[in-house]
């Protein structure tokens, strides 16, 4: 593609329709789903796959806006003291692991509960230094902030990350190579299909698996309250439900996977993380289904392509 | 009418509660509904006929602001790769032909879905060439643009367009003279009725067909989510199913037209799809309902009037 | 009150935590709620009074930022093509008669339909010139609009205005002044309570009966759409109707007023105008309930209290 | 804490992302969360603390802004007029005591109400002098309103505050070290846990309760609206009946506190109360349940920890 350097020289008096061609196809082609990696079956014949994660924002929500607001961090502190251990507690009841993505400064504040989800086989996932937006960042600083902080999660919780959920999902134009260069299996930042792909970058197979996500399965689109915006909690924990429900039964019935993404600051609350054990008694209803973690998917989606 | 150029040229110290007369009826007649084109019975004697739309927006939506987000790009692949392939079961299943507002650059992305699309006799009309804002355009470019969207749409599914839908529904003061030149059966983007008019402009008949659409009939006003604003997803979709069916419904009882506008990447999802297979499966279940694509609708409407 | 001033004359560098007791007094009680006007009973023993009332913006709504989409006046259009022949046949079938507040550009723009709905015994009542903001208006021309708006109506209708409703409810720090000049029966725009009550001026009783409105009872908080923000109708209509009907079981309990204020073009679509049926149904399944306009309520209030 | 001026002197080249460990050590150890004061049981062997609160902004969340609409100033006027009286007579057939925070403004403004409460046995507790921003204060200014504050409320009602509820729950740097100086028993404005605590202040014990809040609690994130804005009251009563119901009874299966804020102007319409009416008898309906004031509260929390 001859045209491959155009995206990264923007003709600034340009407007969109105004675009070439060569423009519109290399901004598309960056990063792209390539081949589907949905397996014929799950591990051990299962029919659906559900793995659960939980971005442990906590206070790094407040302070990467460079806040200070002692009740806005004593929101973030709520979700260390009390929703991370209800949500062990429900995980456990249940021998369910599941995936935890960590801000480093996060596992810095609160390095025993990173070495407690690690210690009960949970696995600790890269989710930036300090909830930073990768978009706003130069490149070098975004590449020095996930290589600390992978090291940070790693001496901690004694686990070397192999996966990462970036930051309010916003995958650079440089995440995708950095990712590559540190050899991370996973990346779950992105949302071209419901089941797991295979990333191209500019038309390239990467053999890196995409696990991906959607706001529609994120507990953060419809629980939130901004004081100084118009967001607002408006939906009922009950439709909340009916939406993830919604989402597993359609994924049961295609034989696919069903990905939630959570923050313990958020769902802890007692009446919402009520639709959570709801959810899981709603799937463990199910026969076959493999609740696993998201590097145990990514890895059995490679390896059901014969390259694991 | 000797005020008509004032709309062209206002007083910028003018505010509209200074404004004389002719101002604001001039705005208000540029374009405005004329004698209703509703039938006295639908095609071999149906009591009600739904006409079926999606706008396949895909990346064009994510493009038409000049953004690279690999993350926004993703969401668009989605409609092509996953929701479209639904929609087209869900629709063959019932034995539905829809219509699909598609952009230029969104049918030269993926070809062969158009083509698909249209061999298996859905429709394929104007959507804009990269989903611009046509308020915002200069008049030539907006009349450029359209012409040529036509024209790739043509070469690339083998029909050529009868009718258009603006992008966002924005129609501009310029809209209406370009699709006349262009001789388009109908448009799809005015609200003035539940059921097909013929456009008025400046209070001539135009012979035009208006198939009107409503944000009330619109998935996009219910379930999209921004991050950089407060736009979320707050309605469950049984809520959502709620309105829809009561269009139907309303529409059924006055022997009118339900007309409803999706778009695959947003309905497509698992959670969602099951809504519109809900609603097929309601109006199914009522006798005398003709499904049709707009531009039969359309044809039908002036052939009732004597005019087809 | 030596104080009185001082509300007109604002310290531009004094934050409200550090005004003055005369400064928030003042301001606080420049219009205010008096007496209540609660009759024992009402009409004939009723034990709940109801007075529906419909807000005619159509068009105005666009006219009065200075917009000129055609999509947005064809949205205004819906509200007379469509929206009030299904109201007139809803409230005729039921045998009700409500009040239709009606900025003066529209009554010029649909002057039979005004004319038809005093035919059939509903009330006129002022709303405007062109649904303007008074608090953004220079006094006089508040005074000189709201005058000249209740002539338009006069002459349209045949009828005389004796009420007013704000547009947008925004009432100026003059309107009660003009209202009183005007020797209206009635304001309907301000919410210290759910019963009609005497308003006061600086602490002097007027003469003058406030019906109260709120945002609780007003379906444009619930429904309208607009795409260049984040206002979308996200509440299903089953809802909204639990929140009327519970108002109204409260008046009813209460022995009060229910007073709804709705807007053609909003309520009057197919799934929408259901629920106020539906409410109508709900009403008049109650003994003792007396549908009356505005007018009738304001007459009767002022009577019960022995100054009718 | 050799770092502990670090925050109070921040370098504004520095970005999050870049700020050294102490920088965001200190900034989120000022004011936290230290040991639970969740006793074993409640008062008489209770099983759950039911704490109900009020915050009675009426007027004053108008005047802060400095806006003087004689409408919004009218819907605060609602709050003394209509909601409190329904309160007290909800809450007297309930023989339930609840804690009212009252801006020093609305006690001036309403002084009846506030010694009709506190005779009732309510309690009466600060809530700023004008509902004004803390954050926004300089300290001094801080300082000065909430002294000034809490001998208003003594002068008015003939109680001593023991309790403050910020402002919008707006809690200063400054705040704590204030209320401290004043030797309050508690604040009920921070998120940390569901249940009582101490604060800590850098680390240090300070002996003063708090009884947390959050916005999943509060009426005022579901219902308010502001025309220039697009905050709506999108969600139906019964949806948040739902959420406060399930924070109750997690708050009863875990031994807990279920504290709930509301005020009067947005609780107190007909189709609200009687949410909390259906609350209060569901919560009756349960063995064990002690209705407390948040002063009632506190003290039975430091008793059980063997300090009251």
């Amino acid at each position: 593609m001859t045209y491959a350097d155009n995206a990264d020289t923007p003709d600034a008096d340009e407007l969109p329709w105004q675009w070439r061609e060569q423009r519109w196809r290399t901004i598309t082609e960056k990063v792209r789903a390539g081949r589907s990696l949905k397996p014929k079956a799950w591990k051990d014949g299962a029919r659906c796959a559900v793995a659960l994660s939980f971005d442990s924002d906590h206070e790094s929500t407040t302070l990467r806006f460079g806040q200070t607001s002692p009740g806005k961090l004593s929101q973030g502190q709520y979700g260390s003291r009390v929703a991370i251990p209800r949500i062990r507690a429900l995980l456990d009841r249940h021998d369910i692991r599941a995936s935890f993505f960590v801000p480093a400064v996060v596992a810095k504040l609160h390095p025993e509960e990173q070495r407690g989800l690690a210690d009960e086989g949970h696995e600790i996932g890269i989710h930036g230094w300090i909830h930073e937006f990768n978009g706003t960042l130069p490149p070098d600083a975004e590449r020095d902030l996930q290589f600390r902080a992978a090291d940070v999660l790693e001496e901690i919780s004694g686990q070397r990350p192999v996966g990462i959920r970036t930051p309010s999902w916003d995958f650079s134009q440089h995440t995708l190579a950095i990712s590559r260069e540190m050899g991370l299996l996973y990346d779950s930042s992105l949302m071209a299909d419901d089941d797991p792909y295979e990333i191209l970058e500019a038309g390239e197979a990467t053999g890196m698996v995409e696990l991906p996500v959607e706001w529609i399965k994120d507990d953060a689109v419809y629980f939130p309250m901004d004081r100084g915006t118009t967001l607002r909690p408006y939906t009922a924990p009950s439709s909340v439900y009916e939406i993830f429900q919604g989402e597993f039964d359609g994924a049961y019935a295609d034989g696919g996977l069903f990905l939630l993404t959570m923050h313990p600051h958020i769902i802890g609350h007692r009446s919402r993380l009520a639709i959570l054990a709801r959810l899981i008694e709603h799937m463990k209803g199910h026969e076959g289904v493999w609740f696993a973690t998201h590097k145990e998917v990514a890895e059995y989606c490679l390896a059901a392509a014969g390259e694991g």
